[in-house]
């Protein structure tokens, strides 16, 4: 076990009517002017944002709206939202989403209080973020774990390039509101890409070359088996409020550092579905379920022992499975559990007719380095390798 | 599931030399006069309490000393500490032990800041815990977990008597350094003493009536083999640094809140040991190994449904045992293990030669009510058959 520090302070408020909590708490944390980020039409048709605004505005405090952020989130708003935080003197952001609209609000919070340049500074890794203004979250997707994480993902709108940064504590929300019930409106193909991220945050911190983390391992494990079953419950009812609720907080300790205590982590899949999305717009959690099987699969090869081992324990794949076999098992095990789900496995299944492999390198490389270092060191052949396992 | 609030707010730093960042730590959070709280000479001779006090010093920080708790901690010091935080206007307290100081340590700083009346009207459910002197953790044995709880246990000297109290946030330490090297040269009967009451708090919450909570059995379910396998190791080697680390760690999530999100908990075991302490003094964890295995055992007539999956899930039970049968293999395994461990499983064991059951059933009713309603309702006749049990 490798040394580390966890600090993971949000305050979650979770299960019925969560978000009528939200004045409640904005004036408890002291806030006077709040700028309320949100996405698209969903959140007004449904009339969560007004559910949300009434209870800031009986608590006293006043609100700015600031909607339309949209899925793979990129700069421009953040800079037009950083301005309206100046003029109106917005001392807390509540961010009523999923993960783009919760990123959005941690790039603003950080940029508002950054006057010697300019936001994209701490994405560039010219600067730390070292303060922000204060966030809330109204949880309204699960999947992304931001709301319990200190890091955002922004898209750099000259070149789609996708940047993450991390923070250990900086970034992170103060509460989140979570209430399962407003998931049970959310489409299929949203449920489930959700559900793809979250298991991929799990295994991107499994895929770890630190041994003896017992511990961290069959946390992760655990989460894993509860939200693929879960995820099956719901596949038969998507009215199902348990099975909701167990998938809205397993996405949430899915990123918040539990899964990550004493090892590295890979973050290799999330480093070649970002590509993806940033090329084709699709989504982050379908890229993710296309990406992560053929990443293990590659692995069978190179590194089994890891995904053999996860295969073993959450797939009942049997003990004595040596392990290429038991990590391609593990492959196969996932891409048929996504297929349950109605997910993509395959480029076809994202609507890339004709996959461009020899540009995801040259991206790939060009925004990661080479190698890229993460479970096992890519460099482009490797890369167009897994790739081409994709089709 | 049932709605829940979960903050857990303490910062962990975790691994070698953890324990001389006590003056940063310290200093970084604003406090300039520290009540040192700790226990027996063990601190003292090993040097422990040397490093830490430079550690403070060197950070500019003064330092009150406050030695000499003792396991099942009593009142008596908690007033006399509370007396020299007054008078020396102390603003941060550190503890430097396991469960019995930090306990300690917590009663002392809530106590401080209540100049209504005594500290004991919290533990009697008179006042509940507003504000609290801030508190830091030095960990130096993993068992209770109270270096990441907002909870306290501390015995009446009058009547033996041990009370808990719970707080949500208040009573949780800032921060924890936790160097699983200085557990290394923990005797073997505490050592494992440790591991036998971290299982406890992860089954006791683990013994829920709430359905639907996959994602906390799936967590708790884990923790308990990631700590079996770990504490197997170290009856192979009790140097090994890495299987201490996943123990250390482990403690903190088994009582931390996370094995507790979304469901009602047990606690009849503690409550049945807190009686065994109380007459005997006999060690907590010592006294919960033989508790468990026969609350388990009796739940097999009566609720076997969790143990049989606990079983099941832990002790690689075949699925299609039925669930009594199940809860009864389940009992016989932990047992198997404690017994490994050279853990008591019967009052012998625990040096009880003549158990007086008459006694422990008026001692739990008076203490606890009638009935005690935890994941099973005792009535004093079947509380005398669990008890029974231990024979």
């Amino acid at each position: 076990m490798q040394d580390f520090n966890f600090w993971a302070p949000t305050r979650y408020i979770f299960g019925h009517d969560a978000e009528l909590k939200t004045g409640i708490m904005a004036a408890q944390s002291g806030w006077n002017n709040i700028l309320l980020v949100y996405g698209g039409q969903s959140a007004v048709k449904s009339g969560l944002l007004d559910r949300v605004r009434k209870a800031i505005n009986e608590a006293g405090v006043s609100v700015t709206l600031f909607g339309g952020i949209r899925p793979n989130p990129v700069d421009g708003p953040v800079r037009e939202a950083i301005a309206i935080c100046r003029e109106k003197n917005i001392d807390g952001i509540i961010a009523v989403g999923g993960g783009s609209v919760i990123d959005t609000a941690k790039a603003i919070a950080a940029g508002a209080l950054y006057f010697e340049g300019d936001f994209w500074d701490f994405f560039t890794g010219k600067r730390v973020v070292e303060a922000a203004l204060p966030i809330g979250v109204v949880l309204t997707i699960p999947a992304a774990g931001s709301e319990g994480s200190g890091n955002a993902v922004i898209t750099d709108s000259r070149n789609s390039q996708k940047i993450s940064i991390r923070t250990e504590y900086q970034l992170r929300p103060k509460w989140a509101l979570m209430n399962p019930a407003l998931t049970l409106s959310l489409p299929w193909h949203q449920t489930v890409a959700g559900i793809a991220d979250m298991m991929a945050h799990i295994m991107e911190r499994y895929l770890t070359t630190t041994p003896d983390v017992e511990v961290t391992d069959r946390i992760s494990e655990g989460l894993l088996m509860a939200i693929m079953k879960s995820a099956l419950k719901l596949k038969e009812n998507p009215d199902d409020y348990e099975a909701r609720a167990n998938i809205m907080w397993s996405g949430t300790l899915a990123h918040n550092g539990t899964c990550g205590c004493g090892r590295n982590e890979d973050w290799t899949s999330h480093a070649l579905e970002h590509v993806l999305s940033a090329i084709y717009d699709v989504t982050h959690g379908a890229g993710l379920a296309v990406v992560f099987p053929a990443w293990i699969q590659f692995l069978a090869d190179k590194a089994p022992e890891k995904p053999a081992m996860l295969g073993r324990r959450i797939f009942n794949i049997p003990e004595q499975t040596p392990d290429r076999e038991a990590a391609l098992l593990t492959a196969d095990a996932l891409r048929g559990f996504f297929s349950q789900l109605d997910l993509p496995v395959t480029f076809a299944g994202l609507g890339i007719e004709n996959p461009d492999i020899p540009l995801y390198v040259e991206y790939f490389h060009r925004d990661k380095g080479t190698p890229y270092v993460g479970y096992y060191p890519l460099y482009p052949e490797e890369t167009a390798q897994v790739y081409a396992l994709m089709k």
